[in-house]
C-alpha cells in the first residue's frame, strides 16, 4: 500500500507545560477556591528569562549530519532545543520553570525514515555523540535524560517525520506503524480502514507509536485490549551495528524471544523505526458505568475475581476513598455523598465495555451479575461518562495547579495481589510521611491481571517554595517502599534516569550484566541514551 | 509451605521407544492389515547388541563431582546413559535403535535443588565439562545433544529429583514448581489443591515444568488457557555467573522482560531451577465435540473470525483434508463418510470447552451460533470424546509403525493468517516433493492467535530401509519452505540444534549477536549445552 500520513498535526507543546495550549483552560474559580481551602496558593509562574547553552557539537559535526538529512532537519534553534528537553513529569516540568537547560540537547536532528536512521546512527557512533530518540516527549521518568560524559554532545534523535501507516493487513489484524505517530494520528490512520489500536494512556494525546513500544506502555483499555507490549507482533529496529527485524510470527519456540529485549530498551538498545501491531474493528458500542464498594479491599477483590474468571471489560478502573472523595467533589462529577476528607463516599470503580452489541451485551451481563454478586452497587452511566469526558485532561489540571504553588505528581508500581494490600500500605505511608499530613495521597488500580495489579498514586501537597524539593525525597522514600514491597518499580511508565537506581534490587546483579553485555553488543560505542535504564 | 512432591512416579521410558512400556499396545490386527495396504512391511527391530562408549571423565572429575551432589547422585551406569542419550524425535529413536550412542553423555548427575545446580555448574565451568540439562527428555529438535568440542565431556543434568510444589498462592493464583515435575505430577500436586496448570501437550505424560519453559512448549488447550511461555510468571535460574530471579510482578515497564530470554533459552544461558506459574480452578465442566468444514480454508477462516473476535474455545484443532480422512478410517473413530485418500470427508474441527457451567454454556452458545453462521456442520460428542481418549497415544502409534519399518514423523511452524495458506502450500509441496507420491502428509492448525496460527505436518512415508536417510532430506526441505514462506522454523518444538540452521534467517545477524552476547555473559566457559540453540 502507498504510505499513509496523518492530515491535521496537533500542536507542539509547550516546554513549560503539557498539551494543546487552547485546550489548558486554567482552575475554574470555584475549583480555585476549593484549592485554596486546601492548600496555599502561590502564584508561581514560569521564569522568562530563559538561556538555552551554546550547542557542544562542531561546526563540521553539524555539517557531517546536514549531509545525512539535509540542512532543514538539523535544527540549532533555541526554542525546538528547548522543547526537546527532558519529557513531562513534574520535576521535569519545574525544572523548565525554573529556566534550567542544563540538559538540552545539542542539536535536534530530524530523520525521514529507516535509513536515515540508520545513517545518523552510524555517524554518531564515528563522531561518539550520544542519541535520544524523541516521540511524544511525554516521559516522566527522565528517559529523555541522556549522560553525554566522555561523548561530544547529545543528539535529540526527533522523529516527528516518521508518522506513516506503513502497511495494514486485514486477514492477519495487523498494521505496521512508524514511531512517530502520536496516539491520535494512530487511531485516525487506522480509523480511515475501520480499524484501531485501542491504546489509550493518560499521554494519549501526544505520546508516540515508538514511545509506547520502547517504555512499555499500559492504556486504560488495558483489561480489554492489553498492555502495549501485549499488542506488538513486529519490531523494526535501528542500531549502530545493524538493523533487526524481529516478530516472524504471532508466537513460537524459536528461542529467546528478542522483540521482549527490544520492547522497554527506552532508546538504549537501538531506535525502534517500525511497530507491528495486532488491530482490531473499531467498535460499534462503548458503555461506561460507575459501580459503589464498600472499601478499597472490597472493589479489589471484586477486580481480582473477574480477571481469574478471565471476564474482563475493557475498562475497569477504581479509586480508593481518597480518590473517590476528591472526584466527588468535583463539581462536574455526580454524587455527592461523599465529602473531601474521604468519610463515607466508599470507592467508585469504572467499568467500560466496548465492540459490538452482542459482545457488548454479552460481557456486560456476566460482569454485571458477577460484581452485583460480590456486593457492588451499580451507580449508572453517570460516573463512566464523566471519567470519559475528562480522561485525558489530568496534565491540564497539573499545570494549573503547578501555577498556583502546589505540588502534584504522579508514580507507580505492580505487584501480586497476596502483596496488594502491603504494597499499598507502605507506598502511602511512605508518601505522606515525607509530604507530611498536609498533603492528599490518592490511589486507583487501573491495570489488572489474573494474578496481580498496579497501584497508582497521585499526590497534591503544599509546594513549600520549593516543589522539586518536597517532591523528590518523597518519590525516593515511595520508590524505596516499593522495593521493600517486592514489588517492580514501575508498571508503565519506564525506567528512564529516575528509576535506574531502583532496578538492580527487581533484576539482580546477573540480569543487570545481561543488560550491559546486550548494549554492549548492539551499541560498542555507547551513544544510545547513554544514561538511561541500565544501572 | 512444606514442599509437596508426587507420591507416584512414572516409569522410566525406555531408551529405544516412547513412553509407559505397559501402554505400548502394537499395532492391532486391523491396522497393522491397514497399513499393510499402504506401505510395504518389513520387521525392524531395534539392535540388542548396543555398545555404550566408555566415560570420557576422569576419576578426579568424577570424585569432585560425588562431592557435590552424593555418590549415589553422580550416575556412570550404561543403562541410564543410555537413556539419557537424545531425546525422542524420530531421528532420536531410529539412532537409538540402530545403537549408535556417539551423543551419550559421559555421567548423569542428579542434584536434589537449586543450590546443588548452583555448585554443580561452578565446578563444572571451573572443569570445563559441558552440562546437558534432561528433564523428561521429550525433546524432539535435537536439543540435548550437546557438542563437547574443547570441553572435557558432557555431564546430564537429570533434574528428575528436583520435583517439588514449592509454594502454591491461591489469592495472586499462581505456584512456584520444580523443574523436573512432568505434566501429570505437577497437576495432580495443584489437583490436591482444586487448581491446575492446563499445560498439555502431546508430550504432557513425560515432559517436565523445565523442559516447558526452556523451550516454549504449547499444549492443546492453548486457546484456553495460553502457550506455556504466557503461563510463566516468574523463573528461578542458575548460571555459572549467579542466579537470577526475574518476575517480580505479573507485568511492568521495568526495562526488557528477562523472563523472555531465559523462556527458549533451551538450556544455553542457565539452567531453570523454579518455575512460577499462572494456574486456574480445576474445570467442573469438559466438553469436546466435533464440527465439519467443507475445506481445510473454510475451517481455518473460522478459527481466525473467533481469534480475532476474542471467542476461542478452551481446545480448537482442524485437520486438514487428508488428516481427517485418515482419523476417519480409524476403526475406533467415529464416522465412515471419508475415505483414506481424503476424498468427501472435509475437515474435522475438534472444540472443546472446559470450566464452570455457567462459563461453559455461555462460551459454548457463543462459538455454536458463530461456527454455524460461518458454515460449520456440527458432529456432536463423538468425535471430541474420541480425540480425547486418544490425545497422548499419537508417539506410542509412532514406535509401532517404526517396528514395522514406516517412517513417521512431525514438524511444525507458524505463521500469520494471510501467510497461512502459502505455508500450507509450500510446506507440503516440499515433504511431498521429498519423500515421494507414496507419503501421506498430514496437518493440523491447533494454536490460534488473533494475527496466525501453527501448522502440523504429520508424515507416514516407507522407511525405505533407511528411515533416517529418507527423512533427513525431506525434514530440510521443509525447513527451506518454512524460510522460503517469511513463517517461523518451528512453533513449539524448540531450535535444538535441527532447526539452528535456520535461526539466523528468523532472528538476523544481530539478533544472533545478541544471543552470543548475552551467552558470552552468563557462561563465559561456554559449558552449557554447548551447540544447542545459537548459530
Amino acid at each position: 500500500m502507498t504510505i499513509e500520513r496523518p492530515t491535521a498535526l496537533q500542536p507542539e507543546m509547550p516546554a513549560t507545560r503539557w498539551g494543546d495550549p487552547a485546550h489548558a483552560a486554567g482552575l475554574p474559580d470555584g475549583v480555585r477556591d476549593l484549592v485554596g481551602m486546601v492548600f496555599p496558593i502561590q502564584e508561581t509562574p514560569a521564569r522568562a528569562d530563559v538561556v538555552v547553552p551554546a550547542t557542544r557539537l562542531s561546526a563540521a559535526e553539524i555539517a557531517g549530519l546536514r549531509a545525512l538529512v539535509g540542512d532543514a532537519n538539523v535544527v540549532l534553534d533555541d526554542g525546538l532545543r528547548r522543547r526537546r528537553t527532558r519529557g513531562k513529569s513534574t520535576p521535569d516540568l519545574l525544572r523548565q520553570r525554573a529556566g534550567d537547560l542544563s540538559d538540552a540537547p545539542d542539536v535536534v536532528v530530524r530523520p525521514a525514515g529507516h535509513d536515515e536512521v540508520v545513517a545518523v546512527l552510524a555517524y554518531a557512533a564515528e563522531q561518539r555523540i550520544a542519541v535520544v530518540p524523541f516521540g511524544g516527549g511525554t516521559a516522566v521518568t527522565g528517559g529523555l535524560v541522556a549522560d553525554p560524559a566522555g561523548l561530544a554532545g547529545v543528539l535529540s534523535l526527533d522523529l516527528g517525520r516518521m508518522r506513516g501507516l506503513l502497511a495494514l493487513d486485514p486477514v492477519s489484524s495487523t498494521a505496521t506503524l512508524e514511531p512517530g505517530l502520536r496516539g491520535p494520528e494512530a487511531e485516525a490512520l487506522l480509523a480511515e480502514h475501520g480499524m484501531m489500536l485501542g491504546h489509550f494512556p493518560q499521554s494519549f494525546e501526544y505520546a508516540t507509536i515508538g514511545g509506547f513500544a520502547a517504555t512499555r506502555s499500559s492504556g486504560q483499555s488495558s483489561a480489554g485490549y492489553g498492555r502495549f507490549d501485549a499488542m506488538v507482533v513486529a519490531l523494526r529496529v535501528a542500531t549502530p551495528v545493524g538493523e533487526v527485524r524481529l516478530g516472524a510470527s504471532p508466537a513460537n519456540a524459536s528461542g529467546p524471544d528478542l522483540r521482549e529485549l527490544f520492547l522497554g530498551s527506552e532508546g538504549a538498545f537501538g531506535v525502534i523505526t517500525e511497530v507491528t501491531v495486532r488491530v482490531r474493528p473499531l467498535p460499534e458500542v462503548k458503555e461506561y458505568e460507575g459501580w459503589r464498594w464498600e472499601s478499597f479491599a472490597a472493589g479489589s477483590d471484586a477486580m481480582r475475581t473477574l480477571a481469574q474468571s478471565d471476564l474482563l471489560p475493557t475498562v475497569i478502573r477504581l479509586s480508593d476513598e481518597n480518590e473517590t472523595a476528591i472526584n466527588l467533589a468535583d463539581p462536574e462529577s455526580i454524587g455527592g455523598e461523599g465529602d473531601v476528607d474521604g468519610e463515607g463516599a466508599g470507592c467508585l470503580m469504572i467499568v467500560g465495555y466496548e465492540g459490538t452489541p452482542a459482545a457488548v451485551a454479552a460481557k456486560k451481563a456476566a460482569v454485571t451479575a458477577a460484581l452485583t454478586a460480590l456486593g457492588g452497587a451499580p451507580q449508572g452511566s453517570g460516573p463512566g461518562e464523566a471519567w470519559a469526558h475528562g480522561r485525558f485532561d489530568a496534565p491540564y489540571l497539573r499545570d494549573s495547579l503547578l501555577d498556583v504553588g502546589v505540588l502534584v505528581e504522579t508514580l507507580e508500581t505492580v505487584t501480586f495481589w497476596s502483596n496488594r494490600e502491603n504494597l499499598y500500605a507502605r507506598v502511602k505511608a511512605a508518601l505522606q510521611a515525607s509530604l507530611g499530613e498536609g498533603a492528599m495521597v490518592l490511589c486507583h488500580i487501573s491495570h489488572v491481571y489474573a494474578t496481580g495489579c498496579s497501584l497508582y498514586f497521585t499526590v497534591a501537597a503544599p509546594g513549600g517554595g520549593d516543589p522539586l524539593a518536597t517532591w523528590l525525597p518523597a518519590k525516593a522514600a515511595a520508590c524505596e517502599a516499593i522495593v521493600a514491597a517486592g514489588a517492580s518499580i514501575t508498571h508503565h511508565h519506564a525506567v528512564g534516569t529516575d528509576h535506574k537506581p531502583y532496578l538492580t534490587a527487581e533484576i539482580g546483579e546477573v540480569g543487570v550484566e545481561v543488560l550491559r553485555a546486550v548494549k554492549r553488543a548492539v551499541d560498542p560505542a555507547g551513544i544510545l541514551n547513554p544514561g538511561v535504564l541500565i544501572p
